[in-house]
């Protein structure tokens, strides 16, 4: 409907990922009326990003260099390894800080249906990293949802044949919840993992 | 939260409109692991936006000439002018294929509360398509909330005093709508314009 170069960048922002058709007309409407020098800051950060961020060797996050800021800094304990599903989840964690360990990111979670198996997960990487016996624990942190409990059972049978601690991050009750609208699954977790108090 | 470029990105993709914290980190993770031939044409389609894009010097359309596209069309009728708020909104209209007039782009809508006064619409721009004499009709298809009454009502003002043919576009049920479910303003609207039946 638009004529040449709106229409193209309607079309290459519709390609990104929550992006609908509407969205992607307000946001070229905003970028042809916006000043020249913040849309200038706006592809420079792309470019940015596609030219200096990589993936850390060690642990699969987000890095600037060989390794990530995590994987670098020497207080961080090499005994625990928390393996997450995406660099996005390692973010999530470090906001808590209850986490001192190191990180993994898989690269995503065992999907059949989108033909995802354990051989495009980066679970060889995570081998190579316990064979020399300093990683003492596994913290898996997969997503509570059926492909996050499929890779958490995949890799807890694995890991377990090689003798090392296995823990699971606990389902149960959403703090500042509502009981009453927790959904069965959930409250049925809250059950089973229910802790003896005064403990 | 993340290093130095990928929070660069994040930052910037947050100030498009409709993008909140979440989703800049989502497009951030996208841009990061797409395809480098990919995000080189979304940011190319953002710089031609930026240079080849620009507004009709006639009706404030987008163009990428003095004149836009309908402007330029000798089959587009000279005599009627619909007068919308955005650029976006002629794009909606030309979907319907019911106009062959042409169009008037007024940048905006009055509103006090944002500081918007009649002053930094394109009116008087307006007032000068009407001196030759060429245009017979005027069609005011403002938004149909409380900004878009106040700018029809100021301009059918203002051109009734020229005497010209001034409409507003009609209100009422949405068609494929329930009645039902259709707010008070809206029935009353429908009702105000009954039209007589087999008219």
């Amino acid at each position: 409907m638009y004529e040449g170069a709106v229409q193209d960048l309607i079309d290459e922002l519709g390609r990104l990922p929550g992006v609908g058709p509407k969205s992607a007309q307000r946001i070229a409407f905003h970028i042809l009326s916006a000043d020249s020098d913040d849309i200038a800051r706006l592809t420079q950060a792309i470019v940015e990003v596609k030219r200096r961020v990589r993936f850390c060797d060690e642990c699969g996050n987000v890095a600037e260099e060989e390794r990530c800021r995590i994987c670098r800094d020497p207080r961080r304990s090499a005994e625990v390894i928390c393996v997450v599903e995406e660099a996005k989840d390692v973010v999530a964690i470090e906001r808590t800080r209850e986490f001192r360990g190191k990180y993994h990111v898989l690269g995503g979670a065992i999907n059949p249906m989108d033909n995802v198996g354990p051989d495009d997960l980066r679970i060889s990487e995570l081998m190579t990293r316990l064979a020399d016996g300093t990683v003492t624990e596994i913290i898996l942190a997969m997503d509570p949802n059926v492909e996050g409990e499929a890779t958490a059972t995949y890799l807890a049978r694995l890991l377990g044949a090689i003798g090392i601690r296995v823990t699971r991050l606990a389902s149960g009750l959403p703090v500042g919840g509502d009981l009453e609208y927790a959904d069965e699954v959930t409250l049925g977790r809250a059950f089973e993992g229910r802790r003896l108090m005064g403990n």
